[in-house]
């Protein structure tokens, strides 16, 4: 039955979400990989690179020029933003659906893609077809595709975490604070400064204060749920962990509510969502670690009068490489938790 | 010129604050440790309890017992909440002069303890005489005072942080939002789930969230320097790292700043304060690892007219057993820095 | 075909080795988990007790009672050592397989028992049938076996390091030293001075130096495959890490050997074992974490004349879980390879 | 007093170890920092590039190239291997002393540099002069010194564990297996694969396995102390852990000892060594962090008739800075503890 297996290809095999995105699609049953791209170390084995898939995935890496001739069902971008563009823009005339996990197809504009990306953006023309791949938020759009944004890793902690409340309305203007932490991969598999052993481990800071990328991308999709504009004060933290991100999300309310109201309000906006967990008491990174799960906890402030929201996910899955295969799932009209439902790795 | 060194006893070995105090204790020039005390482990070495101090501080654990009949300068309490306020009041007709690093006469009046701490105060007394003892805020109380409550860990970082804005009347009651992140030290020495290895590492999570005791005591001072009630919204997380705490604490303000006049202000606010640094960007935790400073970047955000304040500390230090030195060279009339310019220890 | 799956237990849900034997058996095709098992925490849910399973397993955790008139196939002992003996004697007319992963029926006989592990043992009679379960050493005895002693972590990364030398002949009595290296997983559940946080974190230190248990498993198993007595220097050491283990082990040979050789003895010697990987350089743990695998790189020390062969694994799953599935596989006849082909976690 | 404190210059301020000199001279009691030099930041404060410095630190950097017309005690070399020799070459005709931290002079002769070095020395008369700066050992000599090379962290950790047995003609020769570990400041302050966190964090690995410099250097020690030729097994392994060397040394005798007389010979040995400490039990890394101490547990193994010499130092400190503050003080005469009392840092 392999011959009846979805052909994928995965451009960018350098990097955590490359890597991570080989993991899963190698054990998924409806997917044979194709390709896997890249420039630099094109000729080397993929466990060349990455030396845990040893006699697993063994194959050779090539120059992403391969693609234009290959037919395939999906190409998963795992490129830098702003390389991203280039390739949806040579490959738009090919048959198949992309998955762009950059931040490049993931605003509304070029304009604000400019704003905030400090880049012009080469293909203008993709911002009409592209969603934006919440899967849990977006379904049905992404079931029609054919070029899926898959979204930031912050964004997806930070949206589901106030979404609910976001989308029935009960948000004051003004008042959203997403103080967010996030694991080193975040920044990147490049050595520099930012991931030297030495100033992430034992340390902890802010960064990006006031100007994050994916400050924009959250208020955006609020906009588009709360159906009016939402700005939101947005955080970024380094935490001295591998993966993982937790979001504490403030709100104040237009109405008075009380824990019971806001537990139900959450379950019943995720009762058919699987891979979101509402829990009646704080997550830990650890509860979703190696998963696709997103745990959050709603917590009403009877004292302040204000919503606590605690959302948890892996970065590198839920906010990346399982949230790619996700939208594919649905793209390809599969059952949507096909290959996703890892338990959580803890300890 | 031993026999002119003023003597200190520390009551209570066993913890991190205990045996932080006996570090900075042993190495002050005025200064020399006449007791130091365990109940369960007395009789012991000092060095037993905590190895890194073999052939350093090789002294006997003695019990509290001892302490009454002892001509003391200052005695420290290195104890838990709930058990300090005994020994306060079974030393109360003595003349040394009691620092106190539990919560037990940080707040205003013995109901506000009995709210937050769920445990009747056994020494009301002590409410009548106990300082508040931030060296940076209240130093001339200090200074005369017989009875210092050392600040709470939280508490030092997040008062600090907002500390000049409060004191201008520039915030907006009910905007203030403390995001504060701690190492695990700060959940003490004892051997429970929530300090198992296996929980904290890697992890990352939130936790009493909306009913922490360090809301009231943040509360109360900043209430103290407002001239008027203020509400805070604190939420408290835990680090994956042994020591310090970063507050990322945001407040509307009354009326519209700039960065450069917010650095001013914060400058201006703190310049003869030796111990806080105003900085220019972001503070990580290890800037200010096993130091006593206290490093502060205020952040206006002209995007949305908030002001974002960034503050980091070493729990133990800063936070705890440097603060109760500091506090003892204000109350001894020594200069306010002896023993206390450790370079932060990076990396 | 639900009513074909194989029926196992879990006895001893508490600690890791319990998490990981669920979080592999919910996943494994042939399986079905009958029945999880807690003295402690009966009534409770699974995933109450380990939270990542929130929605996965939240099966009830019962008595270990209900084990005696329940039809199973395979029973895992996920239980301390001195207590699962007491089990395998209870149940030692029932026809279930019994996969112990204690160190209660690990070694030859009763009185090396109590030697080491300072207690009578209760069930001699178990010695008799007992097959030691490395398979991939004694796979053929493991298939005919009702009991299996699942290898101690340590003895599984040390025997594997050194076994195709060793069972060539080719070691000198008295000159292999094996210095290991765990992460603090192997150390347990229970929170006490050894897991606490302050005392693992950014520390290393070795501990049972000279007396660990482990000693005399992997002399004991190293004497078989050598068919005379081997002594063994080994030394463990307990990582700042969760999972994890490796062991640097050192021997001379009873004649000079070469690099290329060397590698070829240990390829040829593993060449049918799936989740055995010779390297051609030094494994990392994260190069098996979260996996099956055992990655080893011998190397010759041509200036020297010793052999040096280092070995990496998951102490929690080739260590314990997965190695007792790997077993079970075997027992029932079942293709080795079954549940267990995931891909290390990287980072 | 000011005018009276030796005049000393550190070249080479990007590194930790130009950092840690820094810290440790910025108080010492007889010295001031005339010069601190960096080539590639000359202009920007130091603590612009330590930003734990602010305020303590804010020193302009120069070029180096101001040593030459500079009147100076003492240079510290904080230089890379081979770089270093270019400067001592260039000021062979100062009156300055010069400690060189870099490996540029540890060993006997420009052959053995070359061999294990792979570079020409171009600076073949500073052999003549050069001491091996391991103040426990070689006091006398350091004290005539104008040119002290450094030693190496491992070295100092492996030397000073087996040099009572070595220095008595106690090892048998062939035995000695060094198994060590340290954090990862021993790979330097740069960015690239091996510095970057998710290489490190939760991770652990051998490297340089049979072929790293520090074998030679302590093979050369040892044979200077022990009077003939000894060869040594030295593995290094990286902690994921900022600082610290752990080294377990594993070494046969020449005839049986006994654990008290090996104590005993340790003690005496020691005794009049103010920073090693011998210790009953295995020490941790943390018992000595931040400090200058090097903890030792020598262990007589019955069992195997093998000494197995645990020993414990801060890389950065006993291992590079505070050593070389260390032969500093002995070389000017002064107290050889000044400014070097540090109790060590834990948690």
């Amino acid at each position: 039955m392999e011959n009846k297996k979805h052909k994928i290809a995965i451009v960018g095999a350098t990097g955590f979400t490359g890597s991570e995105l080989a993991r899963l699609l190698c054990q998924h049953e409806n997917v044979t990989i194709k390709h896997i791209t890249s420039e630099r170390h094109q000729g080397k084995l993929f466990s060349d690179l990455h030396a845990q898939f040893l006699g697993i995935i063994d194959q050779e890496l090539e120059s992403a020029d391969v693609i234009k001739e290959s037919e395939l069902d999906v190409i998963f971008l795992a490129l830098p933003h702003g390389v991203s563009m280039d390739f949806v823009k040579k490959w738009k005339h090919k048959k198949s659906k992309i998955i762009d996990l950059s931040g490049d197809f993931r605003l509304s504009t070029p304009e604000v893609y400019k704003n905030w990306y400090q880049k012009d953006h080469v293909f203008i023309e993709g911002f009409e077809h592209a969603v934006y791949g919440q899967p849990e938020l977006f379904a049905d759009q992404i079931k029609k595709s054919s070029l899926v944004a898959n979204p930031g890793c912050y964004p997806t902690a930070s949206i589901l975490s106030l979404a609910p409340l976001i989308s029935a309305g009960l948000i004051q203007e003004g008042s959203v604070i997403i103080d967010a932490k996030s694991g080193l991969t975040g920044a990147g598999i490049k050595a520099n400064d930012t991931t030297h052993f030495s100033n992430v481990n034992e340390n902890f800071k802010a960064y990006g204060i006031g100007i994050h990328r994916h400050t924009v991308e959250i208020e955006e999709q609020f906009s588009i749920l709360g159906k009016s504009k939402v700005q939101v004060q947005f955080t970024p933290h380094l935490l001295p962990i591998d993966r993982g991100i937790l979001a504490t999300s403030y709100a104040n309310t237009t109405r008075k509510l009380d824990q019971e109201s806001l537990i139900s309000m959450y379950t019943d906006f995720y009762k058919e969502k699987p891979f979101v967990r509402i829990r009646n008491s704080a997550p830990s990174i650890k509860d979703v670690r190696g998963s696709h799960y997103c745990d959050i906890f709603p917590f009403w402030d009877q004292r302040t009068d204000r919503v606590i929201a605690i959302s948890a996910i892996d970065n590198l899955l839920k906010g990346a490489a399982s949230q790619a295969v996700h939208n594919m799932n649905l793209m390809l009209g599969l059952d949507e938790k096909t290959g996703l439902e890892q338990t959580p790795l803890r300890p």
